[in-house]
């Protein structure tokens, strides 16, 4: 194939992905099952019900089915700001000076900010399907809690939000925006919650994590009639859903014959990533094509690089189930970087057992790094990228620099998940010179692992 | 024709137009020429050349070439965000019950987050042919500088801007992404020029308006050697670079077989309305098709529902040329509104011209009713507008429901110029109800008129 490619490489609506592919299904080693916290038993459809909607149960639980169906209803929400472009990253390459062909699929083209829509809305879809009043759920950066909200609201069901408090103090506009949707927003921990309150007395001044807002919005779920909990990353379901992510960008490449050698994602509970790589693992796990994969995740969160595979809590209350994973344990509270989104202790299960068989890389970065290279991608790009994707551009540019001293032309792919418009108080750090870099110590580290059970199957 | 349409049209690369597309050249009654502020005669293009660059100047005074070309380095910019998609809004048609069909041309998905970078690359473009090292601006909601500030990194160009002061309180984090992009972003009035310690010595608590941050940054540009002075809207240039909105809008529709009835955009300066209609407005000047315009301004800052179609300054330092316009007055302030694109004491030449014709029509809206509009679209929509485009949004909405109400399928098409990322401080003061309406008095008004020149030529 000989054609020009353009800049942007917009497929057309018909070409919307009709299928998720579940990654699960190719894996020879499946992702260990989740554990009920109680009983250690795995997790039953019943079990996850009680949680979780139906329907989603059961995708939770499914490692057999390929491809599963969008249902029509999300795909015309889809439609709204899917297909998402695909873009070849010519600026940059030209800045770096390098024989590589840099591409990124760009997923922050929304209101959300981010990919994390992909899901949010299947959620919303699958509890209003069921009859359900209203969902509750945890936001990091506020991406996921801003992609629900427009879910929500774009529904008609009622949605309520525990933020961790160091990005609802970082980011207060995020807090509108989730408003304006309709939304109910609480910055985690909170004293509305068993498990709010306990964290608070235990710890007064604490910035809060993914973990303790996880438990929040779970008890507040649970006690209520109508309502279930959702969840942005990390879940089975979630990367089942973002891989319309990965399928549109395989699409987008394939129609210029063009293959990418390495594909970056940064990784917090790794759903933009579990969802980018799905069909290029798909085929690597059938022995059809070849492909490096790089999770990116922050030096001061290295749940990938310096963690361990085992069974863990996914929550700092420990209410939800047990998964096996990377994880730095569920009291590992990391230090408030300036990328809420990648906040996260564990990883995802798929991507820590595809890991754990050598079948993807892991690199661990620090912020001001980061930042630079978001700067710099900035300046040359257009884009103003969340910190969170930065952590993919910063080592995409490395793998780019690496090709220029090798000479070799490799096709790097990343995935730029989200914008960083609601992130000018980070920038604004970086800009005064006000950013630190931290990695946590092996004192550090060693009292997370302390918390995590030991549990053998 | 019958092809089903999509959500979003997007054009390919290749239709990204080569010309732009010079209104002024189809009209019989040509926009007044400007006055130079001092001798009163027509500016020429020495005159132009002391303030703008020479290229830029030519393009201000040419009113007969009916088409520009677009200079390949301009169009390999425009690539990086163009063509903008032209969307069909099947969930607004459907929450609005109307048999209309509505369809808005979106130019915030670019992260000045406005069409303003339409204008801004080209300008930057004609500064760095002309070996220039850096161009002035002023900028009121900040969408104009961060366009600027982005095409000036671009260009490896020196980007100073003056920021009205209201915009520069109410948000600030707007002076961190023109930081990213390596601008210098100073509040204005400011202490820097001499024309800021006066209007500050006069008015001591006042919150700026853009007639007063431009004669800052020209003052500025003038007093320093490789510098010229740049502006975002007004000029007969920003709306010929403008015209790429319009021309790509109607490129998408006829694809499609449609044509709309009535074109709507909101008009501060008026460079996005002028833009969009560009086209149209030519059809209907040569008698080819007829389309009926609208012209949306905030009734706080009324210029073509209550102004006066005069000679009038462009600034209130009067250091500026003055156009025929319709104005307020140069002296006239307007209320600290939350559409700080909007907040513009006159209107570009060429729209006072048509709309002086009875060409096209203009209404005044207010603010809280503007922001109902915005709020109801955001949830529908998924986009969250800003409050300047809100404007076009409010009226495109009482369009269609009027529709609704004779039965009439018309063919609505409105601008929807950018997103209120930033704007969210005006979104919570509408939440918590603490948004007024100001409409000013007739006295008000009368005051500043009092201070337009009595000039005929």
């Amino acid at each position: 194939m000989h054609k020009e490619i353009p800049y942007k490489i917009y497929l057309e609506e018909t070409e919307l992905p009709r299928h998720w592919l579940n990654l699960r299904a190719f894996m020879e080693n499946k992702p260990a099952p989740l554990l009920h916290p109680q009983t250690l038993q795995p997790m039953t459809q019943e079990d996850l019900s009680e949680v979780f909607c139906v329907e989603l149960a059961k995708q939770e639980l499914d490692d057999t089915t390929p491809y599963i169906e969008i249902p029509e209803e999300i795909r015309n929400f889809y439609k709204m700001y899917r297909p998402a472009p695909l873009v070849r990253a010519y600026c940059l390459e030209k800045a770096l000076d390098t024989p590589a062909k840099i591409y990124y699929k760009f997923e922050g083209n929304n209101t959300s900010g981010s990919h994390k829509l992909n899901s949010a809305i299947a959620q919303a879809y699958y509890a209003k399907k069921q009859g359900l009043k209203g969902v509750t759920t945890e936001t990091g950066a506020g991406q996921w809690g801003t992609a629900l909200s427009m879910a929500c609201s774009y529904f008609g069901l009622d949605c309520k939000v525990y933020m961790v408090k160091c990005s609802y103090e970082q980011k207060p506009f995020r807090r509108e925006v989730m408003r304006t949707y309709g939304a109910n927003v609480t910055p985690s921990p909170s004293m509305t919650t068993n498990v709010g309150r306990k964290i608070l007395e235990e710890f007064p001044g604490t910035t809060g994590s993914l973990g303790c807002a996880i438990s929040e919005a779970v008890e507040t779920a649970t006690g209520m009639d109508g309502y279930r909990y959702v969840l942005g990353s990390v879940l089975n379901q979630v990367l089942l859903h973002q891989s319309v992510i990965g399928m549109e960008a395989k699409t987008a490449l394939d129609k210029y014959g063009e293959k990418p050698d390495v594909i970056i994602g940064c990784a917090g509970g790794g759903s933009n990533l579990g969802g980018l790589i799905a069909p290029f693992m798909a085929e690597k796990l059938q022995g059809k094509a070849d492909y490096r994969f790089i999770a990116v995740e922050p030096a001061s969160c290295p749940t990938l690089t310096r963690g361990k595979y085992a069974y863990d809590y996914c929550d700092t209350g420990k209410v939800c189930p047990l998964s096996k994973m990377y994880t730095l344990g569920s009291g590992f509270i990391p230090s408030a970087s300036h990328a809420g989104g990648l906040r996260y202790h564990g990883m995802t299960s798929t991507l820590s057992e595809l890991y754990d068989k050598g079948l993807m890389e892991a690199r661990a970065v620090e912020q001001t790094s980061v930042f630079e290279a978001a700067e710099r991608f900035a300046r040359v790009e257009g884009i103003l990228p969340a910190p969170e994707s930065s952590h993919a551009i910063k080592v995409a540019m490395d793998e780019a620099i690496k090709c220029k001293e090798t000479g070799e032309a490799k096709t790097i792919l990343f995935g730029l998940t989200g914008t960083g418009y609601f992130d000018m108080l980070s920038y604004e750090k970086f800009h005064d010179g006000k950013m630190s870099d931290y990695i946590p110590t092996e004192e550090e580290l060693a009292k997370g692992f302390a918390g995590i059970p030991e549990i053998s199957l």
